[in-house]
């Protein structure tokens, strides 16, 4: 069940808030709410208390606080500091928006941002680890105690620049997320499995690889979980995608025990359900507006693709 | 349980039985046993009795036939003429071979090709029309009476050069399977769920959308159903993949009542199953060499893949 539970245990997420500018051969978003952690916190705040370190500039519009204050979202780690926010300009193309390229980024004041946490976040039992360098995820670590499930995301860029950083990373968290490109280059293994297994060998208990419109699976030591992707019939802006899986994820996870394989594999279709709301619209409207009815339709569709015995009549 | 049932029906397939001649970076297999009649037959004829319509020429080798008498192919309806037996040649490239290129096809005796069904075939319950042009596929479904089940595959050729011919081929049929991008291509419609909709507008009861790595998609009416992909370490040679596929999947089939939902489902994961198994190594040679033993323990990893709720702790 979806909906947030009276138990839910907070969730620290740290990563960028950003201001993008989005186009597809048929539309424009303009000057919106972007960033990684703008998405997860969106998307975890359905489940479970959210809280936000990251920094904006004075230009940042405060409707978008109040978007987040409205969904309780703790901003007491948000840094507001002199200069422009964060901008990312970005162009899709292709028949399902699958090419993306990068116009623009103004890193503004992202370029000297240290996650500083308050003193009431330390005690995070789940952490999120949007991407950024992996020398501030590590930061982050060091700010945190007895977290009880640590996941961490990044890019093709830290990857290229930064191993040893990462690889320090992922001996420190419990769950790596990736794309299936990213897998594929850190480990050198052409096959997700033996790609998974390798990312499994620097100690985090679970890996899991988000492939878009193919769904995401869930590598454990021994085991492994299809989550399948929600059949769409448009997808408008892809951005996000990925944060909004992680939010459904850990929020799912919040409220539960991340421990048990069951829950993990039920977090999983959580995540792509908030991964497929994500990109049925520009910027994090439609995560913004999503209600519990329809998130509980969508994991019942998601929960039916995976069904293999029941009663019912075939087709027609 | 797959093994071949006491009262598995018999099934019919109608295709291309060849000698191939596949190259990959690191190996090289000459004059191998290829063709969709081939692949398909040997995965079937693990689960239920199987009748093939093809053809090939003198040259065929004897071993080959030896090889499908083995399993009680029954081979009534494979003509012997003079000339020269159906050859393809092609190379994969890309780290999971995920690249094909046709090097050569002779025609040799497929060009004059017509399938001719002996009598005592005509009544057979399941049909596997493989990927031939759909005007012989046609011929096939007039010489057949009371099919329960008639699947038909494809290639992007024909959806080039022949969108007629299939069109009425599909308003026949049970059954359509084809790969992403000719559904995709067939309709019109860059997403899976609006493509498989459009085919399914022309009667058949099921589109099965085949994804290799990403695993299948069986769509009815108003249901989906994802079968994961058998997780691998190696690819040797993805030729006949499809085949095999539906070899499983008919082969399933076979032993029980295909109007049941459940039963395509759990068809499904057969069929990958013996795609799986196809891939590792060139030519049918894994799926001859296969025993029920293995297919039990992939068909259990898969449905491990999509189960949900189950007992076990996580990871470690």
């Amino acid at each position: 069940m979806a909906g947030r539970r009276i138990n839910a245990r907070p969730i620290l997420v740290v990563g960028s808030v950003a201001l993008d500018d989005v186009r597809t051969a048929a539309e424009h978003a303009p000057e919106v709410l972007g960033g990684a952690a703008s998405y997860f916190s969106l998307a975890a705040s359905l489940f479970a208390p959210v809280r936000m370190v990251a920094v904006v500039g004075q230009d940042f519009p405060e409707e978008h606080l109040q978007l987040f204050k409205e969904r309780s979202i703790d901003l007491d780690g948000l840094q507001v500091k002199p200069g422009k926010t964060f901008r990312w300009r970005a162009q899709y193309s292709g028949i399902r928006l699958e090419h993306r390229v990068t116009i623009e980024t103004q890193l503004n004041v992202f370029a000297d941002f240290h996650p500083s946490l308050p003193d009431a976040f330390r005690d995070s039992p789940l952490v999120f680890l949007a991407n950024i360098q992996p020398a501030l995820q590590l930061e982050v670590l060091e700010q945190v105690r007895d977290s009880a499930f640590i996941a961490c995301d990044t890019m093709n860029l830290w990857i290229e620049t930064d191993r040893p950083g990462l690889e320090r990373l992922y001996r420190r968290v419990h769950c790596v997320l990736m794309n299936a490109e990213e897998a594929v280059q850190f480990s050198g293994e052409p096959f997700l499995p033996a790609a998974a297994r390798a990312v499994l060998s620097y100690g985090p208990r679970v890996v899991i690889v988000k492939q878009g419109e193919h769904g995401s699976i869930l590598f454990t030591r021994d085991r492994a979980f299809v989550a399948p992707a929600m059949p769409l019939d448009v997808v408008r802006d892809p951005t996000g995608a990925g944060d909004a899986f992680a939010g459904g994820l850990l929020g799912h996870l919040a409220g539960a025990d991340s421990g048990l394989e069951p829950v993990l594999r039920r977090a999983m279709l959580y995540g792509n359900v908030l991964g497929s709301l994500a990109v049925e619209d520009f910027s994090v409207r439609r995560i913004a507006g999503a209600g519990q009815d329809e998130i509980d339709r969508r994991l019942s569709t998601l929960i039916d693709m995976i069904t293999l015995d029941d009663s019912r009549p075939a087709g027609r």
